[in-house]
């Protein structure tokens, strides 16, 4: 098993937090997003993946080709076993799955790559834009995100056990604290980034302890 | 069964598919995206939906809500049984999934009303700049989509069954329409269009067949 990724995608640390869940032997190759204009849109990448987006996963001599971190976490969950990123009972399962997409759908779309560079590229926005922009969707998207961990959280996002929500929530704080995002109304959410700190699966998953990292 | 929507939004068409191929009765009750500035942010609204987003779904006396179409539509699924929104083995439900999210974190997210929003009244953009926006995002997506439709479409987005990203796919095509985009290019995309409406639950979920369409 393959994963094709870079250090700094959220997208990549979720898979990477949920691989060592798991326990998974996967091979970790970098896609460097930045250099040479991104390699993610060199014609060999974009042939194994259109979006031209990591992560990809791959198995067996390209057999099996993967994109989209949240198929592909729950391809692991479905296919292998182990931990499971999601509860059992199918209400439980509905809530993990909202908190996971009220990240993925509503926050991290709007904060990546491709849309900073439009940002930057098109509509010549300056930084101090940028950063509002960045910190608009940010504050939006966890102010709603708290109100559900007031509801849902135990330890982590969804009760005591670690889930898919917790693997959103953790790289989009990473990439908050990057840029400079004031998270002091959000005790949850600061709680549950020291929690999931104090176990190896986030703490090897992220960022700066990947071999790319630069 | 209850679902909170409004007749242009994607993510309740999304759903309205969902239940109609399922057969399952839900009260539709609107939520006005528009008017009095948005009934989504109304404090009791809000108190069920923090992200102040629709659909929301409701079961029993608010035993139950439910925000993230995604989510939703997996919950039918595993709730209720009936016609399956994705086939049963793990690497063709995890494809059907990848295709489903590349619409739904990839597109619509950047086009959706709170984008295009904040893009005429913080960014001050003017109507040529909005439209551009809109228009690279979904040309962007459906270039990446129709390539994977090569590989894996029959009548369908996945083979000759609708799944999950048929019922992503329509209500983007519908938006794209909307905003006059060019599909011709697209011709997998206008194919499966085409087929989706000659069923029924399609028809009936379409915006303008909706109560408060206006």
């Amino acid at each position: 098993m393959k994963l094709l990724g870079y250090w700094r995608s959220s997208a990549a640390y979720r898979v990477r937090i949920a691989l060592n869940l798991k326990g998974l032997d996967a091979e970790l190759e970098s896609v460097h997003l930045v250099k040479n204009g991104g390699e993610q849109h060199l014609p060999e990448y974009a042939a194994l993946n259109p979006q031209e987006l990591v992560p990809t996963l791959i198995e067996g001599d390209n057999e099996f080709v993967l994109s989209q971190s949240l198929a592909i976490i729950e391809y692991l969950d479905e296919q292998y076993g182990g931990a499971m990123m999601l509860p059992t009972a199918p209400k439980a399962r509905a809530e993990v799955r909202a908190m996971a997409l009220s990240i993925a759908c509503e926050v991290h779309p709007l904060n990546n790559l491709k849309v900073l560079q439009y940002l930057t590229n098109t509509l010549e926005l300056d930084e101090d834009a940028k950063n509002a922009w960045y910190h608009h969707w940010i504050h939006q998207g966890f102010s709603a995100f708290e109100k559900q961990l007031e509801k849902h959280a135990g330890s982590y996002c969804y009760g005591d056990e670690v889930t898919l929500a917790d693997l959103c929530l953790i790289p989009q704080v990473y990439n908050a604290n990057r840029f400079k995002v004031d998270l002091s109304t959000y005790p949850n959410i600061r709680r549950i980034w020291d929690n999931c700190h104090q176990l190896e699966a986030f703490v090897l998953a992220a960022p700066e302890r990947q071999a790319d990292a630069s």
